[in-house]
């Protein structure tokens, strides 16, 4: 293997390991030497790639980050309504964060940076005002019910997601989180959704990360 | 101030204190120090009430616990259909915790826990349970639409509670929990309650706590 192609395999193999160790244990409870010896790498062969653990965790949050945008662009793209985009990119959310412990670490080490630490720039903030974008969009089509606040509805989306993860996170290691997400839709849009909307588009990532 | 009415004050002053910083940083950034300074006590008070940090948080958690239990039997001496009474139940919790500090702090602690600790009996699955018995109860009585799993109803509406509670108190020191809460249960109901089921009972206390 070329020195780049190793090096590049090293580093994925570190934040592979760290976040199967922070995606169980959290940021605080997981250890650098738990995360070596998972990897199978000295301490020497680490700091090459990264200067701390602090490191690894942005790197994996960053990760998460990107990935969020393509999703949005890939349903964007897609072209459907937006209460369906919204459906899509929840449940495409969750089957990408029960099969990659590295994009479920990130997702985690974010929310676990903001929750506890008052006072942050919340995550939670930003994607509620997102959500809330997409059902305004939809207001403005009709494709909402009477009196229904857009605003409300995200925050009812994001909170009903964020717990669905964390128990889901906690008792299957998040393998019924598909699931569950889609019993959150399930039970939310048909409140929000004007009797004459159907969902459009597939429910899942045409191509698999 | 008799001896044991001023122990009593102390040790709640302890509970309060470490409420206030359990409830803002969890249990592991929370320092016995900045309890005391904030309750205004010395170690050796601190001491003969308590053996450790962790002694409080388990009368923390323990106080919640017991909270708990005479909510839903107040919402049971009322009488009302189990649909209402889950809705009560939820109202209300969510008031007492954006209110009562003590409350919150114990939730918060309860559910740190497990949350990163895989394979400690969850919680989680214990309110899962719990709430779905009160849906099935509403399925025999005819109070929902056809086709409702009582515990898919069960699953979102704990995770939409916990959810919601995270990002209030992230955001809003749990400022917002009533509204987010009664949110959900506007977003959901709708989707499980037979077109005829209509909310009956007070939501939220006729006894503050």
């Amino acid at each position: 293997m070329p020195q780049q192609d190793r090096a590049y395999a090293t580093r994925e193999a570190i934040l592979h390991a760290a976040a199967e160790e922070f995606d169980r244990l959290g940021y605080e409870r997981t250890s650098l030497t738990a995360v070596l010896a998972r990897a199978g790498l000295t301490k020497g062969a680490f700091y090459f790639h990264f200067p701390s653990k602090e490191a690894v965790a942005d790197a994996l949050i960053e990760r998460q980050s990107e990935l969020w945008a393509q999703v949005r662009e890939s349903w964007r793209l897609r072209g459907v309504d937006p209460l369906s985009a919204l459906h899509g990119m929840f449940a495409e959310s969750a089957d990408r964060m029960a099969s990659d412990v590295v994009l479920r670490a990130g997702v985690r080490l974010n929310a676990d940076r903001e929750v506890g630490y008052p006072g942050v720039p919340s995550t939670h903030v930003m994607w509620e005002k997102l959500v809330a974008a997409y059902v305004i969009e939809a207001a403005g089509r009709g494709d909402l019910r009477a009196g229904v606040d857009p605003e409300a509805v995200a925050r009812t989306l994001c909170g009903a997601a964020l717990g669905s993860r964390l128990i889901s996170s906690a008792t299957t290691a998040c393998t019924d989180f598909p699931q569950r997400i889609r019993e959150v839709l399930d039970h939310v849009l048909p409140s929000v959704a004007s009797s004459e909307w159907k969902l459009s588009g597939s429910q899942t990532a045409s191509e698999p990360p």
